[in-house]
């Protein structure tokens, strides 16, 4: 299967594309699309490492918010890749996308993909993405592309939720036993080296303009330190210093994790190509 | 930890007990705490079981639906095992009851803890569940235990939605394709001789005739039978004859898989016994 970044031998969009700035103008057949998979495949992924908690919560609520959480993102996950299937106009629709593209054809950031960890790993990262995905919902349900302006604003609502969810949890974990604190800000030291990659831009975040869809990154990455710098804060936790950071899954580089991860994901759709049953 | 069914060293509940009938009567300490507990331990262990496609669905839309369903049923076993633990008076919670409980202590009928198999056993599996479930509480809405009447209501609404989804499912499968066909007449082959402990009755019954809570279970059977025995023929399956029947789930005696699926679900709860993080 070709992957969406592969001009030239992916299907004829280019014709359509606006004009693309940057080093990587080459490999952008359809900003749009590879746009989309990016926002669906970060929700997607978290989403599976969320539902791998289903029946191991360490209480009864918590395991079915988990459970409820895991599915708002895999819903959220599959409109996006079935919108990017229709943009991308090459018959390919969400269960193609999710199930038959490789580990270098994801586009999600690192940070969803690492393994779910302990319970305050699970709860730091998800604490940390919710408030990213909160302002970027809230930056996109503005946008002239109008079926993604409607995901975004239904998103919205749901990772307002979760980012309660997890902020409550941080303030509980931060500033409970000498344990939770200590797994707490441990989750947070691994963590943040893969925060950075959230908000990176580049040629597709540039050429999207065209298509009425305008995010002002630096912005959300100002507002998102300040809601991550006050909630760490009240938790009694420590910001880790700036350091050296990983990214490239926007591009397909991904952790060691990804590619086990999918393929138990796929197992059951692979075994059975085009089966409905 | 003491099982519910101890009578003599259990709490003090004997006082208060209504006669039981039958031979089974000196085990029984509190025949509404064991009710609650088949009702909830059916929906907790069928949920878990559920729960396991999560992020292994053959199809998006399929893991969402299958995780909603999970999530229902988890919620039921929670609201009922609180519920249980208040009849107990002994200070157990839906947490203490769901995950501090060893397998012989479990309530539930085999039918729901036996491994979820390929798609077709699960959602066979689940068809012949719901069906009977919507029946189980159409019933028990009627009853004058007004927070078993409460949960039975909402209960209703959820499983009327899961049998018409597996009830489609049946339909798709058995009048399929050839491997699907055969894979739901294998699945309900071997799932027949686990379904006649679900009508069976015994002293705890009776017993809860005094809490006004009245179940003809004959009638819930015959009206199983009917739902049942229609879709399998539209499904074009045929309903396996009768034969020996496995059974003891109410009394604590369960399969092999049962024990496995608690040390997997209690894991967590345990290994932080009274951990709030």
């Amino acid at each position: 299967m070709k992957g969406p970044a592969n001009a030239g031998t992916g299907p004829a969009h280019a014709g359509t594309v606006p004009p693309v700035a940057g080093k990587r103008e080459a490999e952008i057949a359809n900003p749009l699309f590879e746009y989309l998979l990016r926002l669906g495949d970060d929700r997607l992924v978290l989403g599976h490492r969320m539902s791998e908690w289903c029946g191991h919560g360490p209480i009864l609520e918590e395991d079915i918010a988990m459970a409820n959480i895991a599915l708002d993102l895999v819903g959220q996950g599959s409109s996006l890749l079935k919108l990017a299937g229709e943009t991308e106009g090459a018959g390919r629709d969400e269960d193609a996308l999710a199930y038959f593209r490789s580990e270098p054809e994801y586009r999600n950031a690192q940070i969803v993909e690492l393994p779910k960890g302990d319970f305050a790993f699970t709860v730091v990262r998800q604490f940390l993405f919710d408030a990213y995905s909160v302002l970027q919902w809230d930056a996109l349900q503005q946008c002239t592309f109008a079926p993604l302006a409607g995901i975004a604003a239904k998103a919205l609502k749901e990772d307002r939720y979760h980012l309660r969810h997890s902020g409550d949890w941080m303030l509980r974990l931060g500033d409970g036993t000498g344990e939770s604190h200590t797994r707490a800000q441990s989750a947070l030291n691994d963590l943040w080296r893969f925060t950075a990659e959230l908000f990176e831009s580049d040629a597709v975040d540039e050429a999207i303009h065209e298509n009425g869809v305008v995010v002002d990154l630096a912005a959300i990455q100002s507002r998102w330190q300040q809601t991550v710098g006050d909630v760490v804060r009240r938790a009694t936790l420590t910001l880790p210093a700036a350091g050296a950071s990983s990214s490239g899954g926007r591009r397909g580089r991904h952790t060691e994790f990804l590619g086990h991860m999918l393929a138990e994901m796929q197992i059951v759709a692979r075994s059975h190509p085009g089966a409905k049953w």
